[in-house]
């Protein structure tokens, strides 16, 4: 199946930053074909989509997430300790189904926002694969491990095996689906249990991703106990020679930055998240000056809220620059690139996407600049990053498949999996409710 | 004319913050008339809207903005020294039909995001009035002085004469435009013309608005100059004595707060514009406390870009708990009234609008709550800051009149806006892309 796009203003978001004003991309079944201006005569397609003068970029790519937490969103987002207070209680209530339709609701949510690819850690990652599997769109999702009674396995240990034995197998060799590791926190885990799951990971090749450096009371901890950071204790067990992704990473020192000098390092950098919390801003300037790969998350949607990256691109300039005390740091077209191919080398599926070029799998994300907003354009990168919202979102393509269409899903009805989401969710609003009243 | 607006979730932004979960409004004319909880029998109206759900808050109010500036948008954005480089050279070419071409587009997209009020500075102050009379919003209008030849005058003497023998009286008594006079800012005019601009004022009983304490160089010129702060040296010219509204105010000092303790004192707060631009983030809890008024601006779209309070309201909340090191600072309840009844205060307009009360003029914006962004909703103030983007705005009244339906315009066609837009662009446009082709 050939599908052209014509008539649209092309980031492609290669090395060269190479910008096609007037440009057609051309899809042959999964792949980017061919790439052009608009100069007749245009090339032959089954399906020919205008593009209306929009801004066509490679698909978005959110590297850290919790799709099953869409039940969590707008409780509690003013109140201090929410992990131990709303969180963890309120996780003893998640059912599998329930995490399941978070998850096919909240991929929904993030394919209509222009994300093709996500980073997961949460529970019940088995059915959250069916469900990301079922939308068609590409994911690494990380089985969570942590040091408790959860509401899948009653002992970390018995979701490591579960890991080992099935879930890794059954998602391994999936065209869209990679399967991972999800150790909680670096204090959440014990160091034994931390050694077994990065042998883990190397046995089965596949990507481990952790909250690091997240929290005060992380740093402390480390401090105390080990007499070092965090990162540098990972980095003793053996993390930094395996794909690992490190979500936050906000009290990233100057002695880990020099440690890890020869090593591939990789961040989800979670502004929108970490702000909010009022946690602290990421020294990102630095990670990118050590050859750090630095892509954009939202967290979770009770922690960001928005599963979006335009609402983080916009938040990464604002605080990156006032940090740095420099309007010129980090100009647009770096901040897309950041939540573009910089994601994709994040999650280690840069050499399939995270950039418009021949060869690569066609993931691309349509902005419509016909809405008030989006005029004049000067410059297509500025307009990304400062002006545009998830709202002018038009059209998205997954390993070549038309999944959104002039902002609406093709294959599913939205209100259908809000309903399927609601269905699921009476005994959690109950639990939730009652917790929000001792609060207030 | 009686228009019901039905089952909505009404955060009404009143002194108690009442919320009501399931309410009708009615509007009687240009006056809200009636409020209450969805209980048959309804009361009649001519018209009925089903808010189907929605969140139904007070009109937002912009603080400070530009409309006539539409042009300028993702031109140079992460660029240093813009205001010398990009604007004020190319607003030599500005001309009446761009600037009233550019307000009525400006307003359209604030109706289109749910913004009602707004306050502007600008050139051609009187066809921005026009414009803006004509897409029947409410705003306040200040014609810029500053002292240099303009696009719309030679010299300040003539701007202000104007002001006072033609503009002020046009407009003083138009039931939603108040005229204002809007000196650029503190350091680019001199003592005399600022002692008599606020003689005007006085005078006239019209509203002031300026940039203050917006740049590093203004602090230090005035430290030098005068050994004061801009704030300080403004209330020794009687300007606290007046209703004016400070834009920006970011280099606020300890001594201004106590300076002002009991003068009312009125702040533009552009925290979007004033991160972007690296330049800080201003003391508004300190403000608060010293019970100055503040509301949330945009700033211009060459300043702020988009022209919607989600934005601020969202990096309002980022920036302020991540300057005071606390989550639990400013919850969202806060930022909303800040974003509605703080600008109507900021605006003196606060009798009129900027809450839903009987017997108050019916601004008021209605939030779709349907996609998927807005799921679930445990705090509707939670909602409108963390997870609402402009795209959410349903429908907007201002002044009882039904301005945005449906997420469209009522009386206006917005391509058609902007194609006569672009028609009074292509000097503007020209001018541009050379001094864009010089600094790149
Ligand atoms: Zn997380
Ligand atoms: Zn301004």
């Amino acid at each position: 199946m050939r599908q052209l796009i014509k008539n649209v203003h092309l980031l492609t978001m290669d090395e060269q930053y190479t910008e096609i004003p007037n440009a057609y991309v051309l899809i042959e079944d999964e792949t980017i074909q061919q790439i052009g201006r608009m100069v007749e005569p245009l090339p032959q397609a089954d399906t020919v989509i205008d593009g209306n003068e929009g801004i066509l970029l490679p698909g978005m790519i959110n590297t850290h997430t919790h799709v099953g937490m869409i039940p969590f969103r707008s409780l509690g987002d003013d109140v201090p300790d929410r992990l131990r207070r709303f969180l963890f209680p309120l996780e003893q209530v998640m059912t599998k189904e329930l995490a399941r339709a978070s998850a096919q609701y909240a991929t929904a949510e993030m394919l209509l926002s222009g994300v093709t690819s996500f980073c997961d850690m949460y529970y019940f990652e088995d059915d959250i694969a069916e469900a990301v599997a079922e939308m068609e769109s590409r994911a690494i999702l990380g089985e969570t491990i942590i040091e408790m009674a959860t509401c899948d396995f009653t002992t970390p240990e018995q979701a490591l095996d579960w890991c080992d034995e099935t879930f890794i197998q059954k998602w391994q060799h999936h065209p869209l689906i990679t399967p991972a590791i999800a150790p909680h926190a670096t204090n959440t885990n014990s160091p034994e249990l931390l050694a077994r799951i990065i042998d883990l990971g190397k046995k089965h090749q596949v990507p481990i991703t952790m909250h690091v450096a997240e929290m005060t009371y992380e740093m402390t901890e480390f401090a105390e106990k080990y007499q070092q950071t965090p990162i540098a204790f990972l980095n003793d067990l053996g993390y930094f020679d395996h794909h690992f992704i490190m979500a936050h990473c906000i009290f990233t020192e100057e002695s880990d930055l020099a440690l890890l000098d020869d090593k591939q390092v990789s961040v989800a950098h979670c502004i929108g998240a970490n702000t909010k919390s009022a946690k602290g801003v990421a020294p990102v300037k630095a990670m990118l000056t050590h050859h750090w790969d630095v892509g954009l998350g939202t967290d979770g949607p009770s922690s960001g809220n928005t599963l979006d990256l335009f609402t983080q691109m916009r938040m990464f300039a604002n605080f990156h620059k006032t940090y740095e005390h420099d309007r010129g740091i980090f100009p647009a077209k770096e901040i897309v690139a950041l939540a573009t191919i910089g994601g994709a080398k994040v999650l280690g599926l840069d050499t399939l996407v995270g950039s418009i070029e021949v060869g690569k799998k066609a993931d691309v994300t349509l902005i419509e600049t016909q809405s008030l907003n989006m005029f004049p354009i000067f410059d297509a990168y500025s307009a990304l990053v400062y002006s545009a919202n998830a709202g002018n979102v038009s059209d998205v393509w997954v390993n070549g498949k038309h999944l959104v269409a002039n902002k609406k899903l093709v294959k599913h009805d939205s209100q259908k999996l809000k309903t399927n989401l609601m269905k699921q969710m009476d005994t959690f609003i109950d639990e939730a409710q009652k917790r929000a009243a001792t609060i207030k």
